[in-house]
C-alpha cells in the first residue's frame, strides 16, 4: 500500500498531530511519500529580502507565482528549510525520513514553460519571461522504489531539474499527483487549510463530500484561487491511474475516511 | 576508489573547473561523495535578515559560528540554496547528484554541544548555551553506499541530526573527514580558498607541500583560523583510517597530484 501525502505550504498546516499520523501509517506498514509546499515561507522571506512577491493568474484561472532568478533562490531556500525541519520532526517521531528536492536525481524533471501568459485584472494579457517554473514530464519513481524498500520515508520538496539542468518551480499538488501516479498509489492525500471543496468558498458546512471522478469537470467552476490546482492536481493523479484522492485538513486519518472531499470512481462513502 | 571531496563555502570557491574534474573523475568509474560548506552564503543571508553574525574562538583556538536557533534556521536554508545549485550544476554536466542534508536518513548524526566555551580577546572565557552546533558521532554510510551503488554522486550539506532530533550545524570538514572515514575513501580532497598550508599565511610561497600523519599535530601552529579545523580533519581523517588527505585550491586534480598539502603516512611525492 502506497500513500502519498501533500502538506500545504499555508500558515499553520504542518501540525503535530499530521506527522504523528504519518508515523502511525509507517509504523502500520504503508509505503507514505510526503510532498510539502513552501508558500507562505516564499512570501515572508521575500518580505524580508526585499523581493516583491507576484502572483499571476493564468488565463484558464490558475493562480501561481511568478518566479524570477531571485524568487527562485528564495524559493530555493524555503522549500529547503520546511523540508529540513519536516525530516527533523518526522525522525523526533521515529519516522526515518529522507528528504529531497526534486532536482536529486532527477527526481522531478520538467519542462521549462518559456513564457507564461498572465491576465491582468482588466481582463488583458501579459507575456511573461525569465520565469523559473516549470510542468513536470518525469518521475524518478526507481529512486523512491529504492529507498521505500530500504525503510525510508522520503519527504519532496517540489524544486524540479529542467532538462537543461535548470532548477524550477513547480506546484506542489501537481508534483504530488505526478509522483502518486508513478508509484501507482492507493491513494493521494492533500492537506491544506480548508476542510474540502466547498460548494461557497465562505460556508464550511457546504463542503462537498464525495466527487465521482467522471464529473470532477462539472466541479472546477466551486474552485477559486489556489483551490483549482487542487482539483487539476486531483485530475491529474486520477487520470495517472491513481484510485482516489482525498483532500481536506487538521487530520490526515480523518480525510482518508472521508471527513473532507473525496474523489473515487465511484462513491467511496 | 571513493574519493571525497569538500568543498568549502567561501566566495568563488565552487568553479566550472572543480565541477568539470568531478564529473571527470565520477566518468572514469571513481565513487565520488562531495560535501560542501556555506559560510559565506550564511554571512550574507544573516546580513540581509538583520541577523548579527557571531563567529566565536574556542579555547583550543578553533573558530566557529556561534548558531543560535535563528542563526540555525538561516544556516538551513544557505546549506540547502548552494545544495541544490550544486546538484543543478553537475546535473548539467552529466553527473546523477543527489543531494541530502544530514538530517536525511541519519546521514550525519550528531551529539550537540550543550556549552560552548568561547575566548574573549582579553583571554576571559564566557559560556554560550542555546547553540545549535554539534560534533559528528555516527554516519549512515549504507545509505551512501546504496546510492553510490545505484550510480549516484551524493551531494551532502552539513546539516546533521541530534538524538533528539534537532538539526544542528556541523563543521563540514570535519563531517567529510567522518564520511571519508565511514567510507573507507583512499582520498579525502579539502578544496579551499588558499592553496594549502602556508609556512607564513601571508606568503605563498611558503606552501608546505607534504605532511608526514605522524607529525601533523607539529604542523598545526602553522594553521590560523578557518585552516585549524583543516587540518583537525585531516586528523580525523587519517585516524579514521582515510590514506590520503589533500588540501588546496583551483583544481582538484591538481591537489590530487600533488599542488597543495598532502597529508600521508609516507610522503607520497
Amino acid at each position: 500500500m502506497t500513500l502519498v501525502v501533500k502538506i500545504g505550504g499555508g500558515a499553520g498546516i504542518i501540525s503535530e498531530t499530521i506527522l504523528r499520523e504519518i508515523a502511525q501509517c509507517v509504523a502500520g506498514g504503508q509505503r507514505v511519500v510526503v510532498l510539502h509546499g513552501a508558500s507562505d515561507l516564499t512570501n515572508t522571506l521575500c518580505e524580508r529580502l526585499g523581493q516583491p512577491v507576484q502572483m499571476i493568474t493564468s488565463p484558464g484561472g490558475m493562480v501561481s507565482r511568478y518566479t524570477d532568478g531571485a524568487t527562485l533562490q528564495i524559493y530555493a531556500m524555503a522549500v529547503a528549510q520546511i523540508n529540513t525541519e519536516l525530516v527533523a520532526q518526522l525522525q523526533r517521531g521515529g519516522v526515518n525520513a529522507i528528504g529531497l528536492a526534486g532536482v536529486d536525481g532527477r527526481l522531478l524533471v520538467a519542462r521549462r514553460k518559456a513564457a507564461v501568459r498572465s491576465l491582468a485584472p482588466d481582463g488583458r494579457q501579459r507575456i511573461l519571461r525569465d520565469d523559473y517554473t516549470g510542468k513536470i514530464e518525469g518521475v524518478n519513481d526507481a529512486l523512491l522504489r529504492q529507498l521505500l524498500d530500504a525503510g525510508y520515508t522520503p519527504v519532496i520538496a517540489p524544486l524540479a531539474l529542467s532538462r537543461d539542468g535548470e532548477r524550477l518551480n513547480v506546484d506542489g499538488d501537481r508534483a504530488a499527483a505526478a509522483v502518486a501516479a508513478a508509484l501507482h498509489a492507493e491513494t493521494l492525500a492533500i492537506i491544506t487549510n480548508v476542510p474540502g471543496l466547498l460548494a461557497d468558498p465562505a460556508d464550511a458546512t457546504t463542503l462537498i463530500h464525495t466527487i465521482p471522478a467522471a464529473s470532477l469537470a462539472d466541479y472546477m467552476d466551486f474552485a477559486q484561487g489556489r483551490m483549482r490546482k487542487k482539483l487539476l492536481g486531483a485530475q491529474e493523479a486520477l487520470q495517472g491511474g491513481v484510485p482516489r484522492v482525498c483532500l481536506g485538513c487538521s487530520s490526515l486519518l480523518a480525510i482518508l475516511n472521508g471527513a473532507g472531499t473525496t474523489i473515487a470512481p465511484l462513491q467511496t462513502q
